[in-house]
């Protein structure tokens, strides 16, 4: 076996080094072109790349060790409230997408299609589902009769597939990852309630684990999920002032229940249609980390979804203090840290064929919160030099004081991640009260226009066109109502439009 | 929300009751119908159903909790082995399948092409997954150019499609769960030893937490995956005496790596093609659990797998003792077990609706290890009565020792599974020295055959249509040799043989 694989070198960082070899990688400034930043940024920290299949993606393990780390956060939050994960098929028969009018006309254009399978053509195509209510509600159909089946109460982690013309890494690509909950119950204001808690579950986790400052709302009649009666959402503000869906929650009503029959014998004997909601979020959320965080040097993430928290790097022309005393004094410093911070979560960084600025390049690209440098200097005075990555902030540390500062710098840097893209959204969210307004602001600052809307679907189409800007959602924490800035009507809802991914 | 999952109520254990109200089902008995008992185990359980799609599976919450215990033990092993997940495409173009001369021949029959996307016939059809030896081959060639790239060792968990004409829920279904191990390494020596390496993490898990006594050796000829050079494999036997194939390890060699130009420069500047390999378990893993474990009155699980570990059941004809004294003093017995036994690993069992012996029956079913029962009489005793699964063993436990106790019995319960199935095989094992010898053992007692053989692909085949018994591997536990009982031949090798799933 590779002796590498002894050396406590971290995988994650021997795989981002594959056909680079460390040396620092050119990133294209995000003020010169944000897209190709955006790339760049993913190339670098080696997060993904296209597959050979046009508009799919390879989730690389840098990138991947990223999407477990957020998988275990929205999985405990998921059990906690009482879910549990199940398994669906891939494949779905299209007659069942045609059950549902709304879904079926939104979801079949997107939908890849198998025709053939062991050899011969098949009696009825299939679709690999580009979500799953269907099929789950067609099982549900069967495990539910009494009331006392219910709730239901399901997530299923998996890959979906919406064939996609315009692919962009993480944010739009015919396939991904994501997890879909799907639950079924007696009454609608079960069912509602289910819809907003999972809700309150997505914005918790985004702003405390991935310090997404995200607004949570409704959603504009225009912006619903195919077949919903009512969609929620956590929004997101992107570096470049654009908004980011970074997850939604569905109260379907009944509408899946009636085209797939779960009904059930309440406890007066009645039979009754259930109620039933889905939600969901994806490996789009790595895309909004990175359009959240990153700078021009690289990834940054924020230490509770950052897979190695920590590099420590020994460093010495001089192979023998290495070998003698760096190197294992290190060993024993990230065996204390990971006492702390968890096991595989500190790096120990034995690049030595590198120069130490290629080495604190490669760390910076993928965005590891915090680097520990043990060099000559450190090692007479006993101590490390430790480097922020979200400051630069230079900060020493003695060794015996390392186990118990360390995890408080993390902390310090989670929140001050968090608090700088609060900012940030604030101090581009403006007010508007006509439309010339809106137009005038949206052109000259972009960001989020917050303004009292009452329009139609109708009104909502038109303004997308006019300005490219939609209502990403009607912030739950502002009930105030007002006149619409649109059509002067009264008692208008508080809403929030931007232009977005 | 449904109150119920405010109550403690484990879902798990609502999940498997959906439909069913905890009614005592009817298991056909083993000795009578051994495939039916199988089913009926399944359903009872409620760890899986068919799909509408013909031949494709739903792993149901109870049997998918089972699988994320699987998935947790294997994923720490390969981990610890230095191993990364990432995630590589769902879809294959076909023309890579045909890279592989041997690989297409023995995958293309069984796939799953899609033909239309995106409202258009694509240009080339694309296979759904069978395995992604090819697909993961295409991308190692891009990110390996230096031997300081290799090794790649990435596993991926994901589900994969090979079309099943005769599907048998968790061991032959079109659609499956399961890992693959992928890697490439710079020489043939480290390629065979990452291919035994993971064999023995196979073993190791499959005999220390599945409680699975499986025989690690090497594949014949005509049993090799098809691509590799050498295949091995964990072979079990099922309590009807057939042996399953538990997991399986590849060493591919070159053929990968020049069917896709995996290629590196070497440390002396020359450019060499890569070794690789690959690996696999699936949810077949959860038949064998079944089938080596489970006895006429349903599913019994090693507690070392099993996600709910101990039921305790508060028992009282008087609801009003029950809220004041059993069900509070349970829920207290359930923080103190689970802070030994980990987060939701003891179900409180509220089914107060139904009677005593269908509450039994109902954990019986699904397998928790432990019952623990708190009655009137237990109640004025300060215990609980405390039933074992396996043994069915009655054990009076103190509250103040409950603790202390319970963990030590599940690992009797784990050692006592264990041994039962080791006895078990080593029982039906039986060594023949002649073919005439081996049909009448065969057709007299089954089971393993163990017998030296230096046969050809072609004996192979010969003795299965003669007997319907393969090679299941030569074991490497016994490297002694002697003479062929089918060819005569002098030096053969130990093998195993035993009909099959």
């Amino acid at each position: 076996m590779g002796s590498k694989r002894w050396r406590g070198f971290p995988l994650p960082i021997l795989m981002s080094l594959m056909g680079e070899n460390g040396m620092a990688k050119n990133i294209t400034p995000r003020a010169q072109d944000f897209s190709q930043w955006y790339l760049d940024v993913i190339r670098v920290a080696g997060l993904a790349d296209y597959a050979p299949v046009r508009g799919c993606m390879v989730v690389r393990p840098t990138g991947y060790s990223i999407w477990e780390v957020i998988q275990k956060h929205f999985d405990e939050g998921f059990k906690e409230t009482g879910h549990v994960n199940a398994y669906f098929p891939l494949l779905i028969p299209h007659s069942f997408l045609e059950k549902e009018a709304q879904h079926v006309e939104g979801f079949a254009p997107e939908c890849a299609v198998v025709t053939h399978a062991g050899g011969e053509e098949l009696e009825e195509p299939l679709v690999v589902r580009p979500t799953s209510e269907t099929v789950i509600g067609h099982m549900y159909s069967k495990w539910v009769q009494s009331w006392r089946d219910l709730p239901l109460l399901i997530n299923q982690w998996c890959s979906v597939m919406r064939w996609e013309k315009r692919p962009r890494l993480f944010l739009r690509t015919s396939e991904f990852l994501w997890q879909e909950g799907h639950t079924a119950h007696a009454t609608r204001d079960e069912a509602m309630e289910e819809t907003l808690t999972m809700l309150e579950v997505y914005r918790r986790i985004m702003v405390e684990e991935l310090a997404l400052p995200v607004v949570a709302g409704e959603k504009s009649e225009g912006e619903r999920f195919p077949g919903a009666d009512n969609t929620f959402t956590c929004e997101a503000m992107m570096s470049d002032k654009k908004a980011l869906q970074a997850g939604t929650s569905h109260f379907l009503g009944q509408n899946f229940a009636k085209a797939f029959e779960i009904a059930f014998q309440d406890q007066d004997g009645q039979v009754q249609f259930a109620w039933t909601t889905s939600w969901g979020v994806s490996t789009r959320l790595i895309g909004a980390l990175i359009m959240t965080h990153a700078d021009d040097d690289g990834l940054v993430l924020p230490p509770h979804v950052a897979p190695v928290k920590v590099a420590l790097l020994p460093i010495s022309t001089d192979e023998e203090r290495l070998a003698s005393d760096l190197e294992p004094k290190a060993r024993e410093l990230v065996t204390a840290l990971e006492a702390r911070l968890g096991r595989r979560s500190v790096a120990l960084d034995t690049q030595y064929h590198m120069r130490p600025g290629d080495r604190f390049f490669s760390h910076l690209q993928k965005g590891v919160p915090l680097r520990l440098e043990l060099g000559e200097r450190e090692w007479q005075e006993g101590r490390v030099r430790a480097v922020r990555r979200d400051t630069g902030e230079k900060i020493d540390l003695p060794w015996d004081r390392l186990a118990e500062e360390v995890p408080a710098i993390l902390e310090q840097i989670q929140q001050n991640l968090y608090q700088r893209a609060l900012e940030f959204r604030l101090a581009h969210t403006h007010d508007v009260s006509s439309f010339d307004q809106f137009r005038s602001t949206l052109e000259e600052k972009g960001g989020f226009l917050r303004g009292y809307f009452a329009g139609t679907r109708e009104d909502e189409k038109a303004i997308k066109e006019a300005t490219g800007a939609t209502v990403r959602c009607f912030p739950l924490e502002d009930q105030s109502t007002g006149t619409c800035f649109y059509t002067g009507k009264p008692g208008a809802r508080r809403a929030l439009f931007a232009k977005a991914y």
